[in-house]
C-alpha cells in the first residue's frame, strides 16, 4: 500500500498505477487520491515472486513524476514514494514479507539512488519501528540532518537525499481494518471517553486503536478505530465494546462503517458471533470451496 | 447438484465424481454419501459452456455403475442419477439455466437412452413443478405406468424406462441455504410451533420452509429451515424471527448451524445487519476486490 506525495494531479497517480500493473500478477485494487493532504495511496496485491518488481516500478515512476521540492501539503512526508508498507495477506509469513521489504529497499537505493529507512516489522533499529519517529520533520528537516546526524542516517544507501524524490520508508505491517461506530449524540466528550476505554492503550481490547471525532455535518459523534489484528479483535468485538460503553452512558449506537476493505473472514466471524453459529469456518463459504477446488484441480493437473 | 441412487459403495460415487472432473472447468466441491438412505449427492460447479458435458458424463457413469433393480433404500427414487438440479450461481440467469437443463435432458435421452422429466423452473407442465409429484411411487411404480398412463410419459424420450438406470428428473432450482436454530428446551412442541409461525406457509418469512425436530442426543430441539432465496430471507432474519418467537414462549436460543455451504454474501449481509453497517456491499470485501481486479486485468489483456 505505497503512499505517494501527490494528491492533486490524478494523471500522476494513474501513471504510477499503470507501472504497477505492467508487472505480471500485480493487481491494483484501488487508488485513493487526497487533494486536501496532496497525497495518495495505491492499494495493490501481487504474489511474493513479483511484488518487489511491482513496488520498484511504482517507486521509479513516482521519482520521475514527483518533485518533492515543489510539493506542499500538511501531512508529514519525506519522499515522492513516502511510505512503502508490505502487508502479508495469504500464504506468506511476516518474516518472508520482511525479506521482500529489505530486498525492495536494497533495490530502491541500488537502482534509483533513493536512500531507504525500514520501519515496523522491517525495522533494523528499534527506534525506527514507529513511522512517525522516522519521518519527524519531513523532507526539509531530514535534508539538513541526514549527512550530519548519525541517528538520521538511512538503513540502506549513502546519507544524502535523492534531490527530487527524497527518501523512502519501507516496512511490513499487518492488514488493518478501519472501522467506525457512530453514536446518536453530538457530545464529543462521549466519543472520546468511549475511545479511551475500548482501546488497548486504555486497558481495552487488544490491537485496537481508537479516537473520538465529531461528524459535524450529521450532528453525531464517532468512535474511529483501527484494528491491527482482526483475529484478535474483530469488528464485532469493537462494536460490542463501544455499545456497552455507550449504553453505560445512556447513548445509543446509530450505525457503523468500514473504511476501505476488510477480509471476508472478518465479516464471517462477525456473522458467526451474532448468529451463535456452531460451525463457522471459511470452509462453509461457497466461494472459498470453489477457490479450493480450483487450487486442488490445478495442482493435480500439474502433477500429471 | 446431482443425486445418485448409491450411498454405500463409496468407489461408485468417487467414480462419478472423477467423470465430472474429467471435464475442463468442472470442479467437485464436495460429495455427500448417505448409507442410511443409500443415496449420494455430488456438488459441482462449472461454467455454462461445460456444465452440460460434465453432467452428461456423471449420468453416463452412474448408468454404468448403478443398477436400480438391485437398489434398496427408503428415499423415493426412480433413476441411477435420480435428480439433476442445475443451480444458477453467478453470471447466468434462471432462463439460461433452464436452456442448459433442457439441453442436458435431450442429450441424456439421445446419447444414453434414459427418459427425462423436467421439474421446478425447468418444468414443461405445471403439474411437474414439484419433484415429489414427478417421482411418486418411484422406479417400481413408474415402470408399470410409464407406457400406459399419458400423465406419466416422460418430457423427453420414449415412454419406457432404461432397464437398469430408470429415468432422470432434470430441473433448475435456486441456491438453497440450509440453516438450523437450536433451542434450549427438550419440548418438541415448542420447535414445531415456532417452525409453523416463521415459515412462509404459516404467514412468516418469504421463501422460508421450516420444520421442528428433536436432537435427542443433545436433549434440545431444533427449528430446521431451508431458505430458497437468501436475498429475500437471509439467515439473520430467520435467526431473529426464531429468537422472537422463542422469547415469547420463554425459551432461549442456544446456537445455530449452517448445513452445507452458503454464499459469502449471505454472511456479509448478516454481519452488516447486526453491526448496523451503513456501507456494506460485496465491494468492501478484500477477496472480491482481488477477484474483480483479476477479471479486469484479464479482460484488458485480452483486448490487447
Amino acid at each position: 500500500m505505497p503512499n505517494f506525495s501527490e494528491g492533486r494531479r490524478v494523471e500522476t497517480v494513474e501513471g504510477i498505477a499503470a507501472a504497477v500493473e505492467s508487472v505480471e500478477g500485480a493487481l491494483v485494487l484501488g487508488t485513493h487520491v487526497d487533494p486536501d493532504h496532496n497525497r495518495s495511496v495505491i492499494t495493490f496485491v501481487a504474489p511474493p515472486e513479483t511484488v518487489v518488481e511491482a513496488a520498484l516500478r511504482a517507486v521509479a515512476r513516482a521519482a520521475e513524476l514527483i518533485d518533492l521540492r515543489e510539493h506542499t501539503g500538511q501531512h508529514p512526508r519525506m519522499g515522492a514514494t513516502d511510505v512503502l508498507p508490505f502487508i502479508p495477506l495469504q500464504g506468506v509469513t511476516v518474516e518472508e514479507c520482511v525479506g521482500l521489504a529489505h530486498e525492495a529497499g536494497r533495490r530502491i537505493w541500488g537502482e534509483l539512488g533513493i536512500p531507504v529507512y525500514f520501519y515496523e516489522s522491517a525495522a533494523l533499529r528499534p527506534e525506527r519501528a514507529n513511522l512517525a519517529d522516522v519521518r519527524r520533520g519531513g523532507f526539509e528537516l531530514l535534508r539538513e540532518q541526514i549527512a550530519t546526524l548519525p541517528a538520521r542516517a538511512p538503513d540502506v544507501g549513502a546519507p544524502r537525499l535523492h534531490e527530487s524524490a527524497g527518501a523512502c520508508v519501507v516496512g511490513v505491517r499487518p492488514l488493518l481494518v478501519a472501522y467506525n461506530v457512530n453514536l446518536r449524540t453530538n457530545d464529543l466528550g462521549v466519543a472520546r471517553r468511549i475511545a479511551a476505554r475500548v482501546r488497548e492503550r486504555g486497558g481495552g481490547l487488544p490491537r485496537l486503536k481508537a479516537l473520538g471525532f465529531e461528524l459535524a455535518s450529521r450532528g453525531v459523534v464517532q468512535v474511529s478505530m483501527n484494528l491491527t489484528s482482526y483475529a484478535e479483535t474483530n469488528v464485532h468485538q469493537a462494536f460490542e465494546a463501544v455499545r456497552a460503553e455507550a449504553e453505560a452512558l445512556g447513548v445509543e449506537v446509530l450505525s457503523s462503517e468500514v473504511v476501505g476493505l476488510l477480509p471476508q473472514d472478518a465479516l464471517g466471524r462477525a456473522a458467526a458471533h451474532f448468529l451463535r453459529l456452531e460451525n463457522y469456518s471459511p470452509d462453509i463459504v461457497l466461494e472459498n470451496r470453489i477457490a479450493a477446488a480450483i487450487e486442488r484441480k490445478s495442482r493435480s493437473g500439474n502433477r500429471e
